[in-house]
């Protein structure tokens, strides 16, 4: 088992669907991403909060495998976002996005994260990815999460961040416009000649489809009640990532089963609003999740 | 092993994809079916040619479990349909559909067709599957397909259909609409409500979901040569199909290897044109896609 280390946002979500709303509650990539990873392994979180983020709000990381030595608390106030999703979820209304602290968050690390094994670079600024990787000390595997504003903004960077990462976790649009290639297995191979061996595509309600050499695929587990999907991504990549970390060799094997670990996390929290449902999570309700993914999938041979 | 009875359209296909073109190939829903159903089962074939359509166009047909005693044969050219590909496969043109023969066609079941256990009403008029329907005396098991201009255009018979059918074959979106639910699992129930205790959402590119009680999904196998995706639909649900009938009992176990066969071979299809993947694939290529989708999907416990 080894540590992950992890940089990204941590913020107050004000979320509205068609189930209800949630107003300032603890959100952000490196949020889920933490919560999701520490039901595998340790986590070492690098983020920057602002002062109105209190002890009450901290206890959404608290009597969980995650090391805070890496959160700056500054003047201030947290990234804040808010969005309102369609009554048939297809699509999300971003109705603000104030960076606050985060806007002039440069991450530094902890001497005791320097020589972290696993790193996840949440969706940031591609410039703020390399200056982690430049502080961490031949780490074992690298992944990356980017999106289609870096991609179109900052693909000099981007660039630079793919050559150095094991892993991406993107999802299929994304990876369309990356590699220019509207079939997914071309722009997986595409990718991956621009660095990562590994590519994680998510693909929303579809699932989720990962390749090295072969390729992994699972559908979405069929729910009837989706409450609300924020942070689904970066639950998945937790799951994901956490669960690799946790395993003594990365084979494929053990992709398969982080990609089953990542799809039964971020399945589970969006059953219910932010991060409650990964919160009050047990890891014998992970476990059923678990299998009932594989009841899902699994068939006899012909 | 049952024989399956089948009722649908005979074509001739003009086919324009990224890859090339092909011209008045045979094609129509009901040789689709016929042909992926007979890889595992006897087929009846009810439909209608004109007299264009000669002994080199029926070649398709030789050679296989397909019984063409219901195969009609008026004067008239048969019909016609063309369509063309948009470079990403995301949409399709129909540039002209010509119903000629088919639009007369009134299925007669010979004699030795109506105690067929087994009944595929391919996607034609709803009065046109009751008519069927009525012919067949007491059949073991019926499933129909559909499309959104039935659903909008003959509500009320195509609920006659539903009502005394076992199984509906439908797209995600076709479900969402003949139900009102955008969440698939309860536009699922809403439409097993309707009559058809198994229900088969076909995805597209993102594979399969199935349910009677519990849910079995798989996703659609990655392939980096889609050439024509003509037919697919009609290939999935004649594989299906004709598993479903060669099985002694249909338990949720064979329901789901139906699905995995039906998914080979629609997946086999697509990478030539029209039938001419299906018309030369053996026995052992089928096995082989077969295992793919296991390789594809399986994982090992938590």
């Amino acid at each position: 088992m080894h540590p992950i280390l992890t940089v990204g946002s941590v913020a107050f979500d004000s979320i509205k669907t068609p189930f209800g709303e949630a107003s300032r509650v603890v959100g952000g990539a490196a949020t889920y991403f933490s919560v999701a990873a520490s039901f595998f392994t340790d986590v070492r979180l690098v983020a920057v909060v602002g002062d109105d983020f209190t002890a009450e709000q901290m206890r959404v990381f608290s009597g969980r495998r995650i090391d805070l030595t890496g959160l700056q608390r500054v003047p201030g106030e947290t990234f804040r976002w808010k969005g309102e999703y369609s009554v048939d979820f297809n699509s999300r209304e971003t109705i603000y996005t104030h960076l606050n602290v985060f806007d002039q968050f440069r991450p530094v690390l902890p001497e005791s994260y320097r020589s972290t094994p696993f790193v996840f670079l949440a969706n940031i600024h591609p410039a703020l990815q390399l200056e982690v990787l430049d502080q961490v000390h031949a780490p074992r595997f690298v992944a990356a999460d980017t999106m289609n504003y870096w991609i179109e903004g900052t693909p000099g960077e981007l660039r630079k961040v793919l050559g150095r990462v094991d892993a991406l976790v993107i999802n299929d649009e994304e990876a369309r416009e990356l590699s220019g290639e509207s079939n997914l297995v071309k722009a997986a191979r595409a990718i991956q000649r621009m660095g990562p061996a590994l590519l994680v595509i998510k693909r929303g309600e579809h699932g989720v489809l990962v390749t090295r050499d072969r390729f992994f695929a699972v559908p979405a587990m069929p729910l009837e009640e989706v409450v609300d999907p924020t942070g689904a991504g970066d639950t998945f990549a937790g799951g994901f990532m956490g669960f690799l970390a946790s395993a003594v060799e990365i084979t494929d094997t053990v992709v398969a089963r982080a990609v089953i670990a990542g799809s039964a996390l971020a399945s589970l929290s969006v059953e219910d609003f932010g991060l409650d449902q990964l919160l009050r999570l047990t890891s014998g309700e992970l476990h059923d999740r678990f299998a009932a993914f594989k009841r899902l999938t699994h068939f006899d041979a012909l």
